[in-house]
């Protein structure tokens, strides 16, 4: 496989172009101060580039070419060496020892952790590159089996659903996540995701929140977001019915196959609890009992995560009742029983909307979709949240349907669940679409599209 | 599904958060600065933001609190207002007319774009959050059939593929886009990707490359980064050997699976030209017979992108060769069946290497696993490149597997293709997998995996 001379240059050892150079913290204002004791004006300038630097990987190239033309302002332990074009130093981990370097942290949900939100503090301290906007940073996880579906069209719409997942994150800068295998090798089905979530935080300090999403739900608002202010005072979200909940204490009460929760200690402890009713326990019959002696209507004996969640808040509400935030204002998962059937009559509504407003048939780059979902936002104002709204459902969720075993509830015949996928995800599809040029004309027609015409709603 | 009054928030129309998190240095910074001069101070900052806000998304909460304690501060045209935790302004797209206005400009093949290089640079003029590492910014695409596969198990390793590509653009800070769609109807087969790649360069001006990838490729090196540096004169990159291309006059002398791409109005002119010999021209069969008299081991009668590609390398040599840079150094994608049985010796080899360096076996975020790249390098520096090397091999690519259709080539059997894929998915699986703390321990065994124990190779 050798190539003759002309091709033969030296591969670097890695591309060392980078972004260019950003520049730590304390080094630059320190800069800054030994600077004041000379020349005024040209060292303000330098203090300029030097104090938005570290926090502004985007001046980067700027700050590089500052630091070569001045070898004063070199920098030691090379904090600003590279940046990647999403403005994270991914290349820059210092050896001071942190959480990491300790030999009792372990990713296992059998390895307890402790003061995790110092830990994390202080691994921002040594990371500033991801300091900025990291309230708000959200990484999604999802999974799914490590083998081929039984269903024989399961593992084409587990792509799928995959797809839609990472479509959603891309325009909206969400890391995500996939996981194909079982981490606690007792804790299957329903269980897998915690110690997936586990895992998760402890890999990724820099998420403040984990957003687990089923496998078989599918984001169809791909402009929605995440009300996160609302959540600020909470460490746990999930679709639910407090009365339903609280006065029928039933196991449908809220739905545990989506949630979000905040990488923090209270999440790590809350884990334990929750996972102490799995498999994996030697408690797993009694709480089997237990959780059919507290939820009624729950029809199968095994212990479940989401029987589970209602039994910790009605039984241990004042531990952790009040950092769980339940949902019920808005489609934070919606079964797809009662959102299929409207989605024919939302696309009216909104292709109505945008045939009146022409800011929202603009074209634009896929980056920059969110300054669109924001103009919509004026135009939705009245179109209500969830059940009985012509907003578009955020997540649609296949509840009953599982795609991959085929084993769907009795009371559907399985073509209406792959159907029903298949609109939903033709329907979050067009949405991403669009700013591609093209558009699907028929839901159930995965295969066909047609290119969008300018200036035309879709 | 309303809730009871204690859960009644108003749902903000959208999180206003913006990049919020942790107070940024310029305050702490410009009170030092207020303190020394207070008119001076003021002036600057005022020059300050006007000229940095647009470039620095990492200090627009600064700003905007600046904004509102002083109106004469205010940025126009919101371009802080809010930015992602990623850094970038995904909700800034100013009035200012852009290429998208054009009636004329389209994303289908038939509609030629002009000066497309004077439109993206005009485009980051507008959003400058977009400006910094614009020239390493790569989007990953790949893509596949928009329904089931035929081999039962070839959507199973669809996932399984994608789910590797979505790792890899995690670890490194890429997107990825992955397409189920003919974009145009006769566009089939190895001629699909062309009207998608188009779309998508169009779609994303702010990413300088677009990287084509087969969705039967997958990393096999999580650590490898191109070497853009060596491209930086190019415009186009795919995997071959000169001598084969030139000499040999072979179809198979390079191969058109994975390819990068630069965002460029020559890349727009160079595919105008590629898909001129496509399934969608009336001249398809002349190619095909063109093809075949050019390259004489071309086993097929229809005209394919490969050949084609060796077809202008040889014929067009000086209207396009000098841009097109036949990567020969190392596996830009490799041929599985030369590689997978290496994988073995490569692990050993590697895991030798780990248990001499301590450095090596340190724990980190998923997000910093760059730095730990580059002190493999290192350790690399004689492991070579491509066939005979030790390294990892960057791209394994199951040219002939056909893991969708099954049809595979007669000289190995599927199940030899099948194998090799999971042995390939596990070795880079477990490259992710131990930042989660777990390893593969039999690269044939996708469901097991083990705990990794701390300061031991994987």
């Amino acid at each position: 496989m050798k190539s003759p001379e002309i091709y033969h240059s030296q591969i670097p050892a890695r591309s060392t172009g980078g972004a260019g150079g950003r520049r730590p913290l304390l080094p630059i204002a320190s800069d800054a101060f030994l600077f004041f004791s000379g020349a005024v004006a040209a060292l303000l300038l330098v203090w300029t580039f030097s104090t938005f630097s570290n926090s502004q990987p985007h001046s980067t190239t700027t700050n590089f070419d500052t630091q070569i033309s001045d070898p004063k302002l070199s920098v030691k332990d090379d904090v600003s060496c590279d940046v990647s074009s999403n403005g994270y130093n991914h290349r820059y981990d210092p050896s001071d020892p942190n959480f990491y370097d300790d030999p009792d942290f372990g990713y296992t949900i059998d390895k307890p952790v402790r003061n995790w939100d110092e830990k994390r503090k202080e691994w921002f301290k040594h990371h500033p590159s991801f300091g900025s906007g990291s309230e708000e940073r959200v990484l999604v996880l999802s999974g799914s089996q490590s083998g081929p579906c039984s269903n024989p069209i399961g593992d084409h719409l587990l792509l799928r659903f995959f797809k839609n997942k990472v479509d959603y994150c891309r325009i909206h800068g969400y890391d995500i996540f996939y996981n194909n295998v079982l981490l606690h090798p007792q804790m299957h089905t329903y269980w897998a995701k915690i110690p997936a979530v586990r895992a998760a935080m402890l890999a990724h300090p820099e998420a403040e929140w984990i957003w687990w999403v089923d496998s078989d739900a599918a984001f169809t608002d791909m402009d929605f977001k995440l009300p996160l202010d609302r959540y600020k005072n909470h460490n746990f979200v999930v679709h639910g019915w407090p009365k339903l909940i609280y006065e029928k204490k039933s196991w449908t009460s809220l739905n545990a196959g989506v949630f979000l929760i905040r990488n923090s200690q209270w999440a790590l402890d809350f884990m334990d609890v929750w996972s102490g009713m799995g498999p994996q326990t030697p408690n797993y019959e009694k709480w089997g009992e237990i959780l059919r002696e507290t939820c009624k209507d729950k029809i199968f004996k095994e212990s479940d995560d989401q029987t589970g969640l209602v039994y910790l808040l009605l039984k241990e509400k004042e531990k952790w009742g009040d950092k769980i935030y339940v949902e019920g204002e808005y489609y934070f998962e919606g079964y797809w029983l009662e959102i299929v059937e409207t989605l024919k009559n939302i696309t009216a509504r909104y292709n109505e909307v945008e045939r009146g407003v022409s800011r929202l048939r603009r074209r634009h780059g896929e980056k920059v979709s969110e300054a669109y979902s924001m103009i919509w936002d004026e135009y939705l104002k009245d179109a209500g949240y969830g059940k009985f709204s012509w907003r578009r459902p955020f997540i649609t969720h296949f509840t009953g349907c599982q795609p991959c075993s085929g084993k769907h509830n009795q009371m559907y015949s399985g073509q209406s669940c792959w159907d029903a996928m298949l609109k939903a995800l033709n329907f979050a599809d067009n949405q991403v679409l669009r700013n591609y040029g093209f558009v699907h004309r028929d839901l159930l027609d995965s295969a066909s599209v047609t290119p969008l015409p300018f200036d035309f709603p879709a």
